[in-house]
């Protein structure tokens, strides 16, 4: 990939998934060297632990590979419920820990100073600062995979809300339908996910299907099953948006994520579905994610520079 | 009243609404003297020109009534769409006015530095700036009258979107749904306002009542059709103040105007059906509004105050 970061700090960048661990040298003109996935080791509980042996050997062998550069800090992020300001991860659906002060413990482990944030709003501050969305002030950056979450900024900056704001795919759409991974029913998670539009699907074909992307195909090639999946999924999405912008009036919406692959065939539709909602409102466009899939990583490698920016 | 705002420069303040027009002179110790109710003089076009006359005549009263007090700003407040940053009146429902820089005209019209703002984030700042709201840093002030409107505090600071921001009444609950006064259908205020509440009972009864607190008193007296119409505002308000909690994780929601004077009747089912909907989310106490009907003109004095206060 080309250097979106710029020049500045060499630094360590590690995102952690719930299923991939990625991790990368920043060199100091802000190429990504040696990105790597590792199967990310989840334990019945304090994942934690493991965690952070996994990424302290990672960085161990990154600098090995390039000697002659330095790192000064690291940038560490997952999901979950995270506090920022405070370092910690607070919760983790699927990672199992609780409370655990991330920042301080890479800090110690790696001897550097470090940063520890979501994942979702460093991918999302990636996007916002680097690409085309920076133009604007108030921004979401909308991230639609396994899960949804978006990245809010407001008049430029990043919101957090102690680490809960950003929950749009824990935003009720349906009230008492699709049960959610959460606890919850009818999150816009629950239903337009690329793995909730898969698991929907798959309920109701005797020939399931591996992912959203073969769910739109089916749809395209006329299973009005796989159609009607498809609709719901873009009618909660563009009622979930219509949500944010009566509320935050963002003047740009940037999706990202695996469905927003699917490029115009959601893209159109969702616009056409979020207008729809809309009259005296600010009509925010729709733009795709430009930072493709290490946005995690150049967002960690962000805060990590950050990190040593601050007085 | 009491004087919340306390000491500072005396001003005049001006809060325009769609029916009434409240005026009144703020003295040096922060009371609200000469407080009056005059009707908004709506005109079919350039209604900000009669209600510049308007103000213009009550300020010069307030004046003379008060000769030892000389105001040194002009608070001016109003519905609709307001660019606070720029003094716009961008556009308003029924007042019948599109990009009037009202605060250049209160400006010369009083020969005094003005201040011009959106009516509900003034009166969301005052309750927010000077009720129990104010220990917190993440909030929302929601007025529930003959419209909803939502004041967005984050980080302590208000949130406008360039006059966009806070439309949580313009949220659309009920996709398809009652038609609404922005033209969209199914939008939260067209669900559940006190206006839209005694409007659909209306539609409903045979012998038809003034207003939403009659409603309620029909419900509690055993109405089936009462209920059905409280039920559904009650429902309405739960899940959109869930969907501004997923997104924003206020720490608090103040809940104002009108219908807000139902109380316990009002608070205790909203608070069970915004929780219903939350699971690992932060939960916002939901507060009673403190500061009184005037909220407004506090509001309006607030900010006018400010403006001397801006080097």
């Amino acid at each position: 990939m080309t250097s979106l970061l710029g020049p500045g700090a060499p630094v360590l960048a590690f995102d952690v998934g719930g299923t991939d661990l990625k991790s990368a040298l920043v060199a100091p003109d802000g190429e990504l060297l040696g990105v790597q996935r590792t199967p990310t080791p989840v334990q019945p509980e304090h994942t934690e632990k493991s965690v952070l042996e996994t990424i302290t050997r990672l960085g161990a062998a990154l600098r090995e590979q390039h000697p002659s550069i330095s790192p000064e800090a690291v940038g560490l992020i997952a999901p979950g419920v995270v506090d920022d300001e405070r370092g910690l991860g607070l919760f983790a659906e699927n990672l199992n820990w609780h409370d655990v002060p991330f920042r301080d413990l890479a800090e110690k482990a790696f001897g550097l100073p470090a940063s520890f944030t979501h994942d979702v709003r460093a991918a999302g501050e990636a996007e916002y600062r680097l690409g085309p969305a920076s133009a604007y002030r108030d921004a979401l950056v909308v991230t639609i995979g396994t899960g949804i979450a978006a990245a809010i900024f407001i008049d430029g900056k990043p919101v957090a809300g102690d680490g809960y704001a950003g929950e749009l795919g824990h935003s009720v759409i349906a009230p008492g339908g699709e049960p959610c991974a959460c606890g919850g029913r009818g999150c816009l998670e629950a239903i337009a996910s690329a793995a909730s539009i898969t698991r929907r699907y798959n309920r109701l074909t005797p020939s399931p299907v591996p992912g959203a992307r073969e769910v739109l195909e089916r749809a395209r090639a006329g299973d009005t099953d796989a159609e009607a999946v498809w609709i719901t999924a873009l009618d909660a999405l563009g009622l979930g948006l219509s949500h944010a912008t009566a509320l935050l009036a963002p003047e740009v919406i940037v999706l990202g994520g695996g469905l927003a692959q699917a490029g115009d065939a959601l893209f159109n539709p969702v616009r056409e579905r979020l207008y729809s909602h809309l009259t005296f409102h600010r009509r925010p466009k729709l733009m795709h994610a430009s930072i493709g899939q290490n946005a995690g990583l150049v967002g960690a490698a962000l805060r990590a520079r950050a990190v040593l920016e601050t007085p």
